[in-house]
């Protein structure tokens, strides 16, 4: 018997980060960062205007109020975009250009005056608005009558001042998020590299299972596992294939693996690891792989945890791709998807934290729950993080599939605990 | 002058939630439900076993212990997938059948004993696994020692023990999460009807902008909102489109968005909203909008807030398509898109919390945080849940996306706060 820890251990242990890439900016979304980023460019690249309004010289401008304005001819238009006033010209003694938010400070000028200071070159009273170019192009000369001082500098954002070359713009081990994509592309990366998300296959098998939406016979159940662990893989990261369920048969079996394979960092099955004559994963997967390989081959476990005591995991194939064979009851394989699978396709990614977040939560229940001794169980449940408590859902079933669908957490009761009284203290998995 | 509250009441007031569609379960991860899904069928379908063992009826194995087994004739196999045993027989006194788990409980028997708690067929001790069916074909038939005693049902699952027809599986407005996923596939349901993504257009405007990877000339900066934007509608659940940079001419800019109309259940366009000469959202969209249908055109506002104070917001098209008008320095439009188009995206998904989660945090800073009056700010920080403390990330400046780039919070300053010390309780957006 292996202990949970001990088999998330081996498993952990045999996994390796994949090999990073380099990818484009809105593939990267959601991946790890294996180089540290260095800022090339200034940002802004160039002293700029933070406002709409007038680029003046403060001279010009001292002591200006509403009643004694300074008046300044305008001598053109500095819009973004553009590298400064039409013909290189410089803003000189008792001139002012138009400036609009994000367009370099013109040569001679010191200082921006918003033009809410200022009439807006309309001849009247304060200006809420500068009229649009094309409406009034007229505005970018004649007068302009400044009604407040700046002081030097005023409303000009310095070049550098965000980030300047030779800045660590994202340190290796980053996860590229929106904020962070964004400041990759201000400073003019294009592509990043990052490890890849794990493209993970979900076979589930069983002579026993029907595709949903098809007539149900006797004996036969719909196949579940197979859409819940594909969503599952995809909840964590990973760009998952479901592959139909495989009938009980070796060959078919190894055949459909062998398949999957050049699509598939990791393999995931369900079913047939028990102790069953038609435990049909167990049968293909004993003979599979490349023995010679240290750390090759599949390994069938019982674990002491319930539900999901029979376990398999190992690696297969030529680029000795992980393989997780999990139990085939609905609710045992959730439940091992996210312990087992879930970290690997986190570690996979090279992400820092590969387990679910727990916390500690008062059982909230009418009567003690029982658990087998030198067991580590895992109830569902929902928890309230506003009153700290868990409330069981369902019994202890592995194939009670409609109270897993209602439940949000797990509740583990420890290998030594038979009997957890209500309003014991307890570990909680949170499941979203 | 609008409050942050009153954009927002006023942007949720005009949005209803998309039309609901039939998806396939896979396309339904992370949907809202419309319907409430009734359960069909029973699960399980029929009475089966949770073992891999042995078919029994009870009072021939009554008083057995290892000393004196019951010694049973083995009669056939009941394999999962099959409907009982072959040619229908029936599990007769003194009789036994070898059952998988899962597979449905045939007639005659009463109870499973479990493979290890009998000799397996063997002759030998209790055995510890079946030999599977193709190495050892003899075992579906001789005789098996059982060695314990077990009670009528034992080991059996009641057909409907985990659903039954007429059931509730999932209400309207669950979110189709993998669990739901699985039960869905589990009562044969292959689709759902759900309020689909929302699609968003992302236009960034400006004639300063290149692509990011291309060279940068003098006045120009690289077009970095579109690509955060594009992210954060991704992050938010939408499926998200990004548009190249379009320059500052009116025509360009309505032609464009007219052309995305095809594929937008939401457009948001950054930059040109403010009060410049150049500013071409404002000036293309002004004019654009069929202003005979109530609550059609965009409406161009200044907003209580820093920063982001110039926003646009209205519909578009002959389907009235939600527009909005972000500012274009790089933190007011992620900002924006936090505050407004995020919640946007949720209402059209039907989910019922559309704003990112707020905490009450300690303001954790050297010298005091400085507010302008009447106006709500926010600012970028870095939050410490253990400490409960948030810490102020770079400054104000809203082209600052460095230090966006490493916070993970918005810090929240009142608008009748001007000075926040070092220490104060204060609101904190959590932006994971």
């Amino acid at each position: 018997m292996w202990s949970v820890d001990e088999h998330l251990a081996d498993i952990l242990e045999a996994v390796r980060p994949l090999e990073p890439i380099e990818l484009q900016l809105h593939d990267a979304q959601g991946c790890v960062l294996v180089e540290d980023v260095m800022v090339e460019i200034a940002l802004p690249p160039f002293d700029n205007s933070s406002m709409d309004g007038y680029a003046v010289r403060v001279a010009d401008i001292e002591g200006a109020d509403e009643e004694f304005p300074a008046v300044l001819t305008v001598i053109g238009d500095v819009a973004a975009g553009s590298d400064g006033l039409p013909g290189d010209r410089a803003v000189g003694p008792g001139e002012a250009a138009r400036i609009m938010t994000g367009a370099p400070l013109p040569a001679g000028a010191e200082a921006v005056v918003p033009v809410e200071w200022t009439d807006g070159g309309t001849g009247g009273g304060p200006a809420d608005t500068m009229r649009s170019l094309s409406d009034a192009p007229e505005g970018a000369g004649g007068e302009v009558r400044v009604h407040r001082p700046v002081e030097a500098r005023a409303h000009v954002r310095a070049r550098g001042s965000d980030v300047k070359p030779g800045d660590l713009a994202l340190s290796a081990g980053s996860v590229v998020g929106p904020p962070q994509i964004g400041l990759l592309a201000a400073i003019g990366r294009s592509t990043v590299k990052v490890r890849p998300r794990p493209r993970v296959v979900v076979i589930s098998t069983g002579s026993e299972l029907v595709q949903p939406g098809e007539e149900l016979t006797g004996g036969r159940i719909y196949d579940s596992n197979s859409f819940a662990l594909t969503a599952a893989a995809k909840d964590a990261g990973a760009i998952a294939y479901r592959v139909g369920a495989v009938t009980d048969d070796a060959d078919t079996l190894r055949a459909t693996i062998e398949d999957q394979l050049i699509r598939a960092d990791i393999v995931v099955t369900t079913g047939g690891v028990s102790v069953g004559a038609y435990d049909v994963v167990k049968e293909a997967l004993s003979s599979v792989g490349d023995e010679d390989e240290p750390g090759s081959g599949i390994d069938f476990r019982r674990l002491a945890m319930q539900p999901g005591k029979p376990q398999g995991f190992g690696s297969i194939g030529p680029d000795h791709t992980p393989l997780l064979a999990l139990p085939g009851n609905p609710v045992s394989s959730y439940i091992s998807f996210e312990l087992f699978v879930r970290p690997v396709i986190r570690a996979l990614m090279g992400l820092p934290d590969v387990n679910r977040p727990t916390v500690q939560a008062v059982l909230d229940t009418d009567k003690a729950l029982t658990s087998p001794s030198g067991r580590r169980q895992f109830l569902r449940g929902t928890y309230d993080a506003e009153a700290g408590t868990v409330t069981p859902v369902g019994g202890a079933g592995s194939h009670l599939i409609g109270a897993l669908a209602r439940a949000d957490a797990l509740i583990v009761l420890p290998e030594d605990v038979t009997s957890a009284e209500p309003g014991t203290d307890t570990e909680v998995i949170l499941l979203r």
